[in-house]
């Protein structure tokens, strides 16, 4: 794939602002491969991602950063520009459940996720082996009840050292300090194994097959300070019926929890999820 | 459509049931066009239906149902046996949403519910010309909040008077008594605007827009005294985007709302739905 | 909903055509309320709707045209711009299946269409009455073998009568000759009752029956000369199961015919489908 | 789980087929946990499915089909009997797309599929390492134009020599000799990208590419000597859009391959796919 920089924005929407945006990028030869707005009635706000082909401006990321941002000023922008060519870090961390990070991981393995996993973190020694046929560097870093803090502390210390961008929760069934929640606000994923807002908390599909549901579901969300409460990326639901019992919904809840959690990540990793306030704007 | 005897039963479950009746059946030369068996892990029940050709019986249904009651006591079952000839008597009743009234009445028209409409009920006028095309009666019972009981006692009046063997609660937006609930206990059903049991009460698609879920549903239902918490029949999603503000959930909800109730209503009529506890075996 | 001027245009790539379209509107204080963008890679062409509220502009909508007829002109623009105050004209045609009229009927009475119908054209008399309860004029063209030539020039001249700007073949079972479809080119949309490419031409559930396939669909499309092979604009499946007769996949089906056709003429209204050569692009 | 008998058969519907095989089963003491009819009208033949707890029952498995023969003979069954303490040896065959190997090797480590993977062939050898993490044997049998005979009598050897059950070709791209497919009758499993009958053949994205579809779809069939013309087991589609070029498709097909696949082939090693003429009935 060609590299492109990425630009994307959220300010109050007004008169002149895809205008002021396209100029730009326009009068210095860029070309736009892809584009997307949004205004949102119920905010005012205005929303905005564009692909520019990197090689049709001659300038680099940080010169094209300088140049733009007296227009994001005028417009009281949050912004940002990303390079497809400076790929994210994101660091996977994992319990027992296997599924959602050997998913992940193949799809690393086979280019779907334009990504770098500088390592794998578990508080089990259980998927070592299938992560190390990665070349993935696995961490193991136990936790009980007695070494919480030290857990975590061990744990952040790791994402620091790894200088991540992101970190994927695949099925890590732990609850992440307040701090650590905050540091990396909006560029921590959760899956969460049930069609959010049913069924928060501990085994929601066990909490499904109580209260009889025909369809259960996946949640792929950014993780806030409040459990299975943050900011909805993506969701999905398979149809089942009276014969299946939870460990059948388990099965098949898999497969849910894999694919929602891949498109989710992979729209994070190409800049494509804008948060406001406790929801998000896709362009996908 | 050739005339079925449907038995439904549910038991205890042990060794030979299925042996049992489908002997009791076969050595009468009933011939089974359909059956279906259901044996709960969880609980320990059994549940089946069989439809059985009439023509091949030298029964009526009442012979038949004299015939089958010893057998039916030696395994403690709950059973039911209905004639496809007599179809249910089915009130269907609504407020000022048209569509799930609009859309059942155009599948009777077409032949795809088999029951009868003895009347419609409603708390508002809006919806009689339509109704009266299709040659139903409309009952206009208007309601506020300082008539409720009064109200309330006409819409029985109206059921008892119709003899109604179910009533269908198609966008009804008052909450019925609990009296009423009870003497039609799993005979009652609501069609919810969510994906319950996320978002029960009032204004659903504007509950659902507030936590930016990206689909939404409907949930059809046995009415119980609990609001939007009995029995669930059915159930299904539709994708929704950023760009879809309250209204838009509304309007593309509508196709969900009118699919799954037609669906549950459906299965309804042809005895397809047994109850068990808070939870559904729908034999589909 | 406010009035809107929607402009649709399509063009050989390159750079600049967002900044030019997007100047063009802000320097006359445009405000854009939706836009959308499109570089097909396999073709070089580039597709563009944009959405401007009428008010935020001095011009009317003849000026708005010539004061942008310049850069069209200079970017070897397709294009057209519209008007949601004034709404299409659409002609619906059907035969004896009354599902898809009844549910255009009824999305276009409860204003989900923004539309005018000035009639219905039938070569039965079966839904005479449904559409007349609608206020709408019916008009009984009956076809024969022999007839076929006569029963089109009425139909044409019907159509130029009504000044209709769209047809849409609501299970109108009859081929339109090809000088009909050249002269309402892009603008007769079909629903086809299968998943196209797979059984095109008569009796599709039957077809499907036949093969053993486990999904059934429906197509919309709009019509050319080569009978069911123009461009698509939407389709769906449902699933279906051995049991499943062919009666019962007509059943099934019709939900999936209404949704999809519903679903495209929508967009169609809305300017949302833009062809280009046998495929379309749609901004939904 | 615990061991289970299942009792597959077929035979032209009459009265009392279910009475014989369930007085069968429990006068002998025969627990069913699971059962399944189904009669067809258009063929007027009976299939049925039951799963008898092996516990409940003296009989080994020997003893059961012997004293089973009488009843299958006067009722002209085609009929089977599998033990599922005795799961299917399959052979997993397959080239350079690793996709779906991968997806059914992660199920078969996870205990979703109860089978024996005896070995892995493919006529590349990119894919040993994924398969030799497994511990299951890959053998690396090369084909070219001019030596395939030689490939197929060496993969024909090696099928005999594992004693396998069925095949499954996981995205294996040669087509198999005839005399294979009627040795293997029903017990070789293709999955292909498209959902047929649309799209045969080769580069199947392409195609659909090429006609402009809305939805891609995967196909799961049993191999008959017909190219994709066998009788498909399940099939899934995924929505599209104009911007989704082939290389696209081609990734996004990738997850419904996999699960559609994957699906088949669980009910095929669970005796749920009964094969009637080109078609199949599947008791899931």
């Amino acid at each position: 794939m060609e590299r492109r920089f990425r630009l994307v924005l959220a300010c109050p929407d007004r008169v002149g602002i895809v205008a002021m945006v396209s100029n730009f990028i326009s009068s210095h030869g860029g070309s736009i491969s892809d584009a997307n707005q949004h205004s949102d009635p119920s905010t005012g706000w205005f929303f905005m991602r564009v692909e520019i082909r990197a090689k049709s401006l001659s300038f680099s990321l940080e010169e094209l950063k300088n140049a733009f941002a007296p227009i994001a000023q005028s417009f009281n922008m949050r912004w940002e520009i990303h390079d497809s060519e400076r790929p994210k870090k994101v660091i996977l961390m994992a319990s027992r459940e296997s599924h959602c990070l050997a998913d992940l991981l193949y799809r690393y393995h086979e280019g779907e996720l334009d990504c770098e996993i500088p390592c794998v973190i578990s508080n089990h020694d259980d998927l070592r082996s299938m992560v190390e046929w990665h070349n993935i560097p696995y961490f193991h870093v136990p936790v009980d009840k007695a070494n919480k803090a030290e857990h975590f502390s061990r744990v952040s210390e790791l994402i620091h050292e790894h200088e991540a961008d992101s970190v994927v929760l695949a099925r890590y069934m732990q609850i992440l300090p307040s701090d650590v929640c905050e540091q990396y606000q909006h560029r921590i994923i959760n899956i969460h194994h049930s069609f959010l807002p049913s069924f928060a908390g501990a085994k929601p599909y066990h909490q499904a097959h109580e209260r009889g549901v025909k369809l259960i579901g996946a949640t792929c969300h950014y993780v806030t300070e409040d459990l299975d409460a943050g900011p909805i990326i993506d969701q999905d639901v398979i149809r089942i019926s009276h014969q299946d019992q939870p460990e059948d919904m388990v099965r098949l809840g898999r497969d849910v929890e894999k694919t929602v959690l891949a498109r989710g990540l992979r729209w994070h990793l190409q800049d494509r999820i804008l948060v406001q306030g406790n929801k998000t704007v896709v362009f996908n």
